[in-house]
């Protein structure tokens, strides 16, 4: 998939472990980083990341797996810190990919990883459920599981044990002193981990960049209790469905002022089944109704929890900000909560969705404004926190953009981490440590594979330069008989054109772009008529200038000449 | 271009106004509005709105100039309140359409427009440069032009006298109550006017939603002074062309601290040399040098301006910042300040820009993290201000997406004005004020109109949805040739895609989808091979279900039947 080739080092004989973070390391997305020894390899996380506007018609961009197929006969374990999408999001296609894997997190990501894995229809895949302070061991690596506070549930950091030292990966974190489900982060352990020593530590950049202390879930409770006195009509909140305390902050408001939850959609739906079993998620009873029964309750008595809190077309509420919800119709005097932020690129959407619903009549509290949310991972003072905890040899930040990733790695400095020993690395940068040194010894494949449709890594640069030019000023064909033996010209040329002109005029443009083929290749020599590809080149020639001249509008152009 | 049609009311008999915000409400960009009387008319700016990611090879976007077309004869003037894209880009498209127009503004604007219209190579254009306190009157229309602040020099609010009463239009403004230049907005000609009465307002409403007052230009001074204090090496400061009050914020800088300054990009120094002309920016002699000397002087001496605080691909700094541009290389030590925040959408490009900057060991100090940028436009405390000043009869809030324009009525109720003369209006809604109403009468063409190449209006809702097709999975062409006469199909058929497959493995499937298609076409009868419609629609069906099964996209696909 990559045309670039990659050597590295032979691995020194003595004990040594690589870090080799896969994805997440220049953009917020598709989060992967192999550990591994001189006999065994685990992976912790593998995500997906949804594509920017210039990967036309991808549908995820997922990790380059190159690295762990040269080495699948030492590969383990596949290790989870937690289920959102851009940590779990690529594990079916790896297990596509290396099926015998086992997979190993908390309840709640175990559960969510089935869920996707039931649409992707595996056989048989071994889910190791573990709790928070479990240790589990593959080969010579042992891992232990320690509770963090994030935006969704069973969130962990983790510490992989080698012959070498300590790895301690961060996973996504903030530390929230007062969490909703009264259990901050286990600092305990943490801070014993750091006592008896780590190696390297990779941690958490999204927020590297904010001053302060990220706030904290309950922040978010206050929030909701002013919205919930004011509010007069319905109130609808949005937010990510795996945002498990934030359901429960939504669901604990609904029940002490006296409202009704429904649950509109399917993700939402299935999260809700989910962490409810696993107790998670803990809804009284008599509390929740059917979204179709919302109408037979007074506006007063009704929450609707949905998605849709990044402006996803498909999501419950773009499609209720544009009456096209069959089920659930935003009325003037509704209240919407969207509680969560746009992710970058996300924007104009999010506001799209607004904008619709202030059409409608409804009040929208939305963004950081009305303090409806908070963000899930650590700012600047947390991350000194962190740092000071486990006080690591080396220091790797990650889940960044590269800018986050420099300001991280400043803000390790400052806590006594030597800058020699902070990495700010790429994808694919492998790292190496043993008893005698850490450095990074070399690159692997470390880049975006696109998948569109069932093609897996198919969609290379030159199918998306195509669709580009494609989307900018459409296509035309143009289709020429040839008599082969005679070589003369057959009838007229065909033209066909798509997403070139305005249809209501195109016949005439057409009809004179026709004109001025057929005198061009009245101009052509026998001799040139009998070499194809010339008369192609000419045909591609011709029309691109008169088009151009006509519209200044540069359409692929398609010359087909057929002999017969 | 539109299709749908609009019925207006016949204006009345009596001394009448009507206002119509052809664009600029409901999205921020190609601001235009209509003032009409009984027999004159004068449209408030003219300006263009880049395309969104959905318009697929959309160069610009202006405003549909129907209203105006179908009173061509009463049209007088095109008033403009300041120079920026979306309040004069349209301008050279209207002028085309009504040649004969006096374009009115001062002297910035007037410059700025004359050099985007030696683009569009105009005859002669009446050009009525004017100072803040001019009147200018056309017909039954007298015009105040009323000195403002704002990101850009020259800016002004208009009083447009008319016989049924004043129309006061802010224009896009705020309150600076330590503007750089040393003249705050005229706040006794603003007072005046209001205790003359002011029949309606239009207002600015980019900030409706922030609260308090926006920072005065004054303080992005001291973040400059601070950063010009630390700096050890080259500082770039990418801003708004048209920002010249921020341009020489950065001048006096350069020259306080002993630095020279070079400009880069050719728009920057069309601004830099109508502006020193016109006397609103001051650069004391032996201050600039040429971008090309810049090596030839110690790094603490330099200071480069640039463009690019939005990300724009051409741009200086995005060029800087993949290092492909070849006047100037950005160096570990170099300091960039984007002076700019992100508009929403581009916050992505942004990013990219500054990520890539990070990497060639750049310093940024970016957004308004370091106050290096404050807003042109006025939060509520001003908003508020102007109300109160003004105390319009009727308000219309405009320049602003829809959840901003609710937010700014609501502002204008708290000030006293009757919430039933507050029109929160959509792009085309008609307003019509005598002496005895004002009220929204009916509606007029306000859609986008998109500019492709030469074409104006020509790319339609098809166009772009086979553009987006197009970009989605690509584009299959077949050619059957069929002999008319014996109703058989002649060879194979030949097959061409564009944006679909990857190309190492294309020509393999291409060659299944081709057997596919033959055996299908054998299948058809004599008797259907003489319906080319028929075959056509077989081949579309045939391969759409062959690419998919095989691939799960679904490519735009052209059958081309050629009888010979």
């Amino acid at each position: 998939m990559n045309s670039d080739t990659f050597v590295l080092p032979a691995p020194p004989k003595e004990p040594f472990v690589r870090v080799v973070p896969l994805g997440g390391c220049g953009e917020i997305g598709r989060n992967m980083t192999v550990v591994e020894t001189n006999d065994d390899l685990v992976v912790v996380d593998c995500g997906l990341m949804f594509p920017d506007a210039e990967m036309f018609g991808v549908d995820v961009v997922i990790n380059d797996f190159t690295y762990v197929r040269e080495r699948a006969h030492k590969l383990r374990a596949v290790l989870v810190t937690h289920g959102h999408e851009d940590h779990i999001g690529g594990i079916p296609y790896f297990l596509k990919a290396f099926p015998q894997t086992p997979v190993v997190g908390t309840a709640l990501s175990i559960a969510l990883i089935k869920a996707k894995s039931r649409e992707h229809k595996f056989g048989e895949i071994e889910f190791v459920t573990v709790e928070p302070g479990d240790r589990v061991r593959y080969g010579a690596i042992e891992t232990e599981f320690i509770h963090i506070n994030h935006s969704v549930a069973g969130a962990c950091s983790l510490a992989l044990r080698t012959p070498v030292g300590t790895i301690f990966h961060t996973g996504d974190f903030k530390f929230d002193q007062t969490p909703i489900d009264n259990k901050p982060a286990d600092f305990a352990r943490i801070a014993r981990i750091g006592d008896e020593g780590v190696l390297c530590m990779l941690a958490d950049s999204t927020n590297a960049e904010r001053p302060g202390h990220t706030l904290s879930e309950r922040i978010v409770g206050e929030a909701f209790t002013a919205i919930f006195q004011r509010a007069k009509g319905r109130i609808v909140v949005a937010s990510f469905a795996s945002n498990v305390p934030r359901l429960q902050q939504a669901v604990d408001h609904a029940v002490r002022f006296g409202r009704k939850v429904a649950f509109l959609g399917r993700s939402l739906q299935n999260v809700v089944h989910f962490s409810s079993e696993l107790g998670y998620l803990r809804i009284p009873p008599g509390t929740v109704i059917k979204i179709e029964d919302v109408e037979s309750y007074p506006p007063e008595q009704v929450v609707v929890l949905t998605t849709g809190s990044q402006g996803e077309p498909m999501s419950g509420l773009a499609r209720m900000s544009v009456r096209d919800h069959k089920k659930f119709k935003i009325v003037p005097g509704d209240t919407i909560v969207i509680s969560a932020t746009p992710i970058p690129g996300n924007e104009k959407s999010v506001y799209k969705t607004i904008n619709n619903l202030y059409k409608l009549g409804a009040t929208v509290i939305h963004g950081t404004d009305g303090r409806s949310h908070v963000s899930g991972h650590a700012s600047q003072e947390e991350l000194l926190l962190m740092l000071n905890l486990v006080r690591p040899e080396f220091f790797v930040p990650v889940h960044g953009e590269y800018r986050m990733l420099v300001q991280h790695g400043r803000l390790a400095v400052q806590t006594g981490v030597e800058s020699e020993n902070v990495f700010v690395v790429e994808n694919g940068d492998v790292l190496e440590f043993t008893a005698e040194y850490g450095d990074k010894v070399g690159k692997t494949y470390g880049g975006n594979v696109l998948v569109d449709g069932s093609d897996i890594g198919g969609v290379g640069e030159a199918v998306l330069r195509d669709r580009k030019a494609l989307s900018n000023d459409g296509v035309m064909m143009v289709v020429v008989a040839i008599d082969a033996e005679e070589a003369r010209v057959i009838g007229d040329p065909d033209l066909i054109s798509k997403g070139v002109f305005y249809i209501p005029e195109s016949g005439e443009i057409i009809e004179e772009l026709r004109a001025t083929l057929r005198a061009a290749l009245n101009e052509v020599s026998v001799e040139a008529l009998r070499d194809v590809n010339s008369v192609r080149e000419h045909i591609r020639n011709t029309l691109s200038r008169a088009v151009h001249a006509k519209t200044k509008r540069r359409p692929v152009i398609v010359p087909v000449v057929m002999e017969v």
